[in-house]
């Protein structure tokens, strides 16, 4: 099945570049209850699958036995820019445990936070792990190496957490991985049907906070990262402000090469969608229009008109252009 | 017409991302000797037809009158990264002129380029117009406003430096303007199919020096270009390393939203492409792969490869993915 045309850019009038893609909304039976474009696209969900990484996390007692807060688990399920408060956390979140920055195996990156970047630049000092985006998740891999007693090179396919959070991610989603590629933070990413992504979304918004160990860190995973929007992304992101627009109410997540997720308790329903080029301006406004068309988010909300239509300026601030949905599309 | 598969991203093995576009190689007498996707697909030129909007610069004879050097007509074509190579030349420029960075209307931006911005930030001084990536092109633009003696408005639609790039563009790509947009930079963008621009393209690449005005100003921006990669665009981009890895036989020129063109003096042929999607890595791929086929770009080159598969290394070193190019395209 071919990709839905979803998202345009306009300019003067005209129309400059278009983005297509795949999108499913499933309900808590593992029903699909929306699609567009190819529910079967085997994707790989790239960061939106965070909360499935962190699984482990929850379910094996090491997030008790290292008395990790909601808002430690929040930052294991993020995308941070590398701000202080991100970096600075997980620094003593590492500290806590006993370990170090050498300890992560995310490996470096400019932060994409300027204040923090600028202060590096104006110290001369070079970003380190804790300033990966993924160095949350990380520290969340390095608590569970350390409660299982596993060796230290925790990104190893054959690493009792990578197993761990493969068992866990094929039971979720209820798919076999198609495979699975290495990410930027050098973990393993299992490749997933879009609808397979949704599925497993679908659980997250339905776990019972009094059912199945499984359930309850579901649960709590949703929660806490709706909780913490500022912990996920950053200030001036899509996943920080979108879930602040929608008061805490879903959780949503975006990956690498245009992935994006929700989870919505409200209606016990999954979202996953892929833009089959990667933009992300383009994965934000299809979300956006999802999100609007089952009433969890106000398409007036500043922080959704960010994404959609989301008015380009030019840097003498005039508006050169915008999205636009693609006819057919939500 | 549907756009036509073109760049594929690879993952563990498994297809992660794609991309569709239009391109067209036109020959001198204005024929389509080759296209993809669809050719009447009209789109903004973006900074890819700064060559055409550099023709009044010298057809008024504005260069010669200001006395212009080669890389002066080089850096009017160019989407620079505001190194100080780049910056300083249109600092002089203008004070050559008699007018200064206040004179400029393209906005200012960070620079691209890493060690000015770093330089910027420990200086803590904000970036000004000269790192605006269109610079050089203004200083045209202003050259040949003040040759006119025109008003200090020149990005405004009905100002005569606009009027006339607007005449030259639809006469070389015996085209009428499809509409215009607003550039990055706040110039008038005018809108044309693929193949009016690889039209377009083919004429500067036919143009003889002995000929009409109009071909003499072809010719030289050709020459100038591909003279003058390190002006066009700066260290580490495609239009730089490509223009070298083809030892100055070739001008090609990037374009915001993945538009690229070629200009091919040997072969009397025209290039000119847009990805629907507007990521660059894919433009770049699709014009590698075509000067390779053509064979005036060997595949093999390190800057060749770079583009196409492109090796995607993590930030631990690890390679991830690559580009691969669909089947059926070139």
């Amino acid at each position: 099945m071919a990709a839905a045309e979803m998202v345009e850019f306009w300019r003067g009038g005209l129309l400059e570049s278009t983005h297509r893609g795949h999108a499913v909304v499933c309900d808590q039976a593992g029903e699909v209850v929306q699609a567009w474009g190819d529910p079967g696209r085997v994707i790989f969900p790239r960061s939106s699958c965070k909360m499935l990484q962190a699984l482990p996390l929850l379910e094996s007692g090491a997030a008790d036995a290292a008395g990790l807060s909601d808002a430690h688990i929040a930052l294991s399920c993020a995308s941070h820019q590398g701000a202080a408060l991100h970096v600075n956390m997980a620094s003593r979140w590492l500290a806590d445990l006993g370990l170090g920055e050498a300890d992560l195996r995310c490996g470096s990156h400019e932060p994409y936070d300027r204040t923090e970047r600028d202060r590096l630049i104006l110290a001369q000092e070079a970003p380190c792990q804790l300033h990966n985006n993924c160095s949350g998740k990380h520290s969340g891999f390095l608590t569970t190496t350390r409660h299982l007693k596993a060796g230290p090179e925790y990104v190893e396919l054959d690493h009792p957490l990578q197993k761990a959070i493969k068992a866990a991610t094929e039971e979720v989603t209820d798919e076999t991985a198609a495979g699975y590629g290495i990410d930027g933070c050098s973990a393993p990413n299992f490749a997933m049907s879009v609808a397979g992504l949704a599925r497993g979304m679908a659980k997250f918004a339905a776990a019972d906070q009094s059912g199945s160990v499984r359930d309850r860190a579901m649960h709590r995973l949703t929660r806490s990262m709706a909780a913490h929007p500022e912990l996920v992304a950053g200030e001036g992101r899509a996943c920080t402000e979108l879930m602040r627009a929608m008061g805490g109410r879903v959780a949503i997540k975006t990956g690498a090469e245009a992935v994006f997720i929700a989870i919505i308790p409200e209606k016990k329903l999954g979202i996953a969608l892929k833009i089959e080029d990667g933009n992300s301006r383009a994965s934000e406004a299809a979300l956006v229009a999802i999100l609007a068309q089952l009433g969890v988010l106000d398409a007036a909300h500043p922080m959704a008109q960010k994404r959609l239509p989301a008015p380009q300026t030019n840097c003498r601030g005039l508006t050169v252009g915008e999205l636009r949905l693609a006819s057919g599309f939500v």
